[in-house]
């Protein structure tokens, strides 16, 4: 076999995703994947790391070996090199191995291989699941057409985030729990957002006081993104439905999963 | 009485719902295990168990006893045995009884009578409360053809939790409370779904800005779920109401509980 | 005066919200309630009760000597008896006089005099807050509209938090905090509506998962509701503006607020 | 250089936003501002306040100089000065001075100067994100139109949050952490709005019982204010679309963002 046809044959089964080798060593891959990630999970408990440390450091050798082949594979057999090494899955691809080199140097620096689970996108791509990435796309653009609205809601919840934390600051003051301004807009943080630990509470009346009119606030702000994106997502419908049309009596605002007319019966596109 | 006379009007009494012996069976059956649910709570309860836990042990002896002789006695009289031993009721029927003979070689495993609940769920056939089930059924329509956008939903929020979690686990660490990855992970959801219970909090102040990060991209991820189920819900009436037409006028786009045409006032169908 | 003109004009007064005494009287009430209500408040403070106690105890008399000479005189003066006594306004007024003479045989029952804020709705009527009220009917029409879905919705949260409570009293069990059932299913409703105290959580890792599983759940579910509730104003808006049409150009489909046609510019009704 | 030239160049540089002199002032501005800011929340630090209070105190004096300064100069050379100084503007301009010399009678004052933060609004103003602005006025106009719903929502929140509060005092009691009135409306607050920080929490099982109906609630009660605000955002989308009119075919009901007519192409105004 000449040296371009292995190449060909490798970029076939490295990068295709027909059935067959290509398929085959995608599905292989994402099992590989997704091992590695559960083996990390799990040398992160201490009793398990204490017990099988060992066998975890092999294994998590063994994948980064794996890994580090298959990315100069990939890198070998592309058909546009740079293109390759620059994409969102090439700097995955490098950034799932380096982290055990670093580890040689830094220690702890292993954790970040978390990042591995990135790698697992690529199953969109290897099943052709092209419905989900579609509807990704609605739901971006709709995101994107109110990224002006959005971006309003959150600087009011950044001023409120403050004003709110500063007033704390000044009334409950350091020997209650909010300890610093950036203490106390934290504090406001976790209960805007109604998270609510707990871990930092008003204690005197009047802070009581500011506290449940910041409550009632949130309560009120978070139906703001949501009216937002609710109102965005039925127009994003409505334009869906506008663009189709009947070929046989020409009109228009079918809906996005109709096959025939609904004036007419004809066959839609 | 011939024996399959015996067995059609047994048959009528159990499955029937029409006024009379079959309704009142049915309501009897109700009364029955929603009695029986209660005792299972109350036992479950220490300082009752403790006082009447015989009491409760005979009574859910008599009620198992009872639940297994009708559900025999279903089998029985059923049209096709196989489809209702397979149906929905069916195994929960079977399920109500079982955990109580388990629990003569599995101590603890009479818990699982909780299952009894579901057969609470007939209330619906027998009270022919159709209309909900009607509205369940277009709610259910809304969330399937919501299914790809609220599953791209559901890898954002599951990819954003593994991400924040392991950002965590790296910067507080184990004597902070965020123990192993998995730990860091359920601080992670506990945090992103806003329930916030505080048994386990970032300390260090980078830990608290990451932890106020992943709380305000909670707090505008909200929004996505409820943005597409408002969205689809609304279309899900417009295509009702486009759906009805008037037999006079032919015009189209009466509301869901209309009886007369908005535009002609002839009877709707 | 004859005794029938001295009912009349104190009916005018008591009953009455036209400008002069009528709506003065109402004020003057709405202010005494307020009072008294406030009164209450700090009287239920420890350090505030021990002070001046006496002071708060001789102020709720007044106010109740006051409040039932009140209510004797809107009973005298009403025009039909029997419907004010049955009103909401008359059990209210009735019930706010109450407690104070039942505190003479169980003490503690004056805490129930709370019940007096709900004679400041009163205020709606005062002020001829009309559009409140018309706004307050569409949102109420709204939730009817929808009540068969919201019923739905409820039915599948309370079956939702038995089966995740028992599960967890399966797991986690009564050392650790889940003590009884009913207590599993009081840390599921915590758990599920997001509110999260903290003060039951789950240890074991298993229990963790499955908490970590409801969570998940009740962060889509949230999303039910309001869905519903968007979906049905906004087919109450169009509802609305669908009912409107132009007397000139006899076009529909005007918004609610507007005073002339959007086609021909006619006045509108 | 005349003193009416003089003027007229400052005005340029301090209000004018153009490229140049006017922008450079303004961007400087906003840096100085924002870096006072920062400065302000270090040394609120208790470790940084010790270690660099001094220097901190510095700073504040500095930019308190030079706030003063711009304020002075703004009031000389603005156009009409009664109108900048009762301006929004205006008077977070002066507050953002006077908290320092404040500070020198009332200890503690300074902490006021995080009003400074108002001042980076500017930015708006500099950069002609008038984008940002307009659909901000969208928001605040669908929030305007449903206030009437809003307030009604609030009053039932309200009630709701006494009523809870009432009963709970009335049910766990001050040795339970309910203290007093005020107290238990705080926790009924804490809860409706699912904050839950659990510093209160009900102990008995009753109080338990209507704890969970409160959360139930509140679960069901936060879908309304969502409700309100996606029906009247999606009438303003409608509304800004049936406003928009094809000069060519004389269609409406354009998009927002649609700069073509979708009916037959022609330029939209």
């Amino acid at each position: 076999m000449s040296l371009n046809n292995f190449k060909l044959s490798l970029r076939e089964i490295i990068f295709g995703t027909e059935p067959g080798p290509g398929r085959n060593f995608d599905i292989a891959l994402i099992i590989i994947i997704i091992s590695s990630v559960i083996a990390l999970f799990l040398d992160s408990v201490e009793p398990l790391h204490a017990a099988y440390g060992d066998i975890f450091y092999a294994a998590e050798l063994a994948f980064t070996v794996m890994f580090s082949i298959e990315y100069l594979a990939r890198i070998y057999c592309s058909e546009d090199r740079r293109r390759y090494i620059t994409s969102f899955y090439g700097i995955i691809d490098l950034l799932a191995t380096l982290p055990t080199y670093l580890a040689l140097i830094v220690p702890g620096a292993q954790h970040l291989l978390v990042i591995r689970i990135f790698r697992v996108l690529r199953i969109f791509r290897v099943f052709k699941l092209f419905k989900y990435m579609s509807e990704a796309n609605i739901l971006l653009r709709s995101i994107r057409s109110a990224r002006h609205k959005i971006t309003v809601f959150f600087i009011t919840v950044v001023t409120l985030v403050i004003v709110f934390g500063s007033l704390m600051y000044l009334i409950e003051g350091p020997q209650r729990g909010f300890t610093s301004l950036p203490q106390s807009i934290y504090w406001a943080i976790v209960t805007v957002t109604t998270v609510g630990y707990g871990d930092i509470v008003p204690q005197s009346p009047f802070g009581r006081s500011i506290a449940a009119l910041a409550m009632i606030t949130s309560y009120a702000i978070i139906a703001i993104p949501t009216g937002i994106l609710s109102a965005e997502l039925m127009q994003e419908n409505q334009r869906q439905a506008s663009r189709k049309q009947c070929p046989s009596c020409r009109e228009r605002g079918h809906e996005r999963d109709a096959s025939f007319c609904k004036y007419c019966g004809g066959a839609l596109p």
